[in-house]
């Protein structure tokens, strides 16, 4: 918040402090929807080495073809194996299966889980109840060997495949256990211009953030707008 | 968020467009607590009338003399029936109990859950299960003759109450299922300086935003920071 600097003397967020994430090979399963794509787009334009990944290799590389900028496509486990960080786009309802799968693949890598488990009825988009606690704790459960993190739920798919938006300002909640991981996360974050990657805490917590898209979307019913988080004070 | 036009012609939100709430009366009920006290010396210092409320008009009486600002003590149940808006902000524990015994005196008036049901270990905060889904569902079936609505959940009570502060820039979600009251308490909330009232949802979407507090725990923490909300592109 706005505020004297006697409130808050401390350092605030540094972002020099992050990693540099610029030589890692990103993998975005579920690349060929609305949000893999979008996500692949903007990494890729900010300079990263995409590769999507599709359940068919030639899907992923025709959304790859068409997104052009160096970025590749490959079955899923392909892409999951010649990637370092593997973001999990993929719809909610083949969410375990999925990475049930991939679990040999994913081993060692970093995961960030963006799944956004929801229902909609009549009156708009509600949180669904997931056995594990959320989508992120489902994917720590059947990737023991990963290094599980979940980021990136509020953004516009909208926003991010609009060429013409050369910038997204919002902030995107990095969580998880490991402390290393979470900063590579965050560090991915913000390649992209406009975007923060804030520490949020830990998986436990990531029902609520997973949720909140929810109340996003009854936001921009309600404004007509791409509704996204801002963190203040940060 | 910052955007071409295009992307967003439609009118963003019309704060013009929400009700004059400047002649009613705000009940605080747990007034005496660090957030309800926190609120009632926002929106007495913004010109409001605030009536504190406490288990003994005693205590409330002593918390309303030290803030001052034409702000009156009462116990809870003179609170709630002398308000025309009643903010909740008692702890969890009180939350059932406190609402149930004052069902009478809430009858027709507006009712705002700003409670977050949160327990803390070593690990630090996190979203406690509740029975009816939230504190704020909690109310609705506690009080079938209100109108509940919730808001209010992700201020820091420091900032707050910290005279220095003149200005707090974050949003306020607010989500019932009445728009003339969601309405009226997003007008309550423009009231302070900095602050927006946001339509934000239906309360069957409330326990993300009560929830959503352990997670600005971990980034206070992370960041020494007093975080807040706030929503893009509106």
């Amino acid at each position: 918040m706005t505020q004297p600097e006697s409130v808050n003397a401390a350092p605030a967020r540094d972002a020099a402090a992050l990693p540099d994430v610029s030589h890692l090979v990103v993998g975005v399963l579920g690349g060929t929807g609305d949000q893999g794509r979008g996500l692949a787009f903007r990494l890729a334009k900010a300079g990263q080495q995409v590769i999507i990944g599709s359940r068919t290799a030639e899907r992923a590389q025709a959304a790859a073809d068409e997104l052009g900028l160096g970025v590749r496509g490959a079955d899923n486990a392909t892409a999951a194996r010649e990637s370092d960080i593997v973001i999990v786009a993929v719809p909610w309802e083949g969410h375990a299966a999925t990475l049930a799968e991939l679990r040999t693949e994913l081993a060692g890598k970093i995961v960030v889980d963006c799944v956004n488990p929801l229902g909609f009825d009549k009156q708009g988009a509600y949180a669904l109840r997931v056995e594990e606690g959320s989508a992120a704790q489902q994917a720590a459960a059947l990737l023991p060997d990963s290094r599980v993190t979940a980021a990136f739920h509020h953004l516009s798919a909208v926003l991010l495949q609009d060429a013409s938006v050369d910038r997204i300002d919002i902030d995107v909640l990095v969580l998880g256990e490991d402390r290393e991981a979470t900063g590579i996360v965050q560090a991915l974050a913000d390649r992209i211009p406009g975007m923060r990657g804030i520490f949020a805490g830990r998986l436990r917590n990531a029902h609520q953030v997973e949720a909140l898209v929810a109340n996003l979307i009854s936001v921009n019913r309600r404004y007509k707008a791409h509704a996204g988080l801002r963190i203040t004070d940060v």
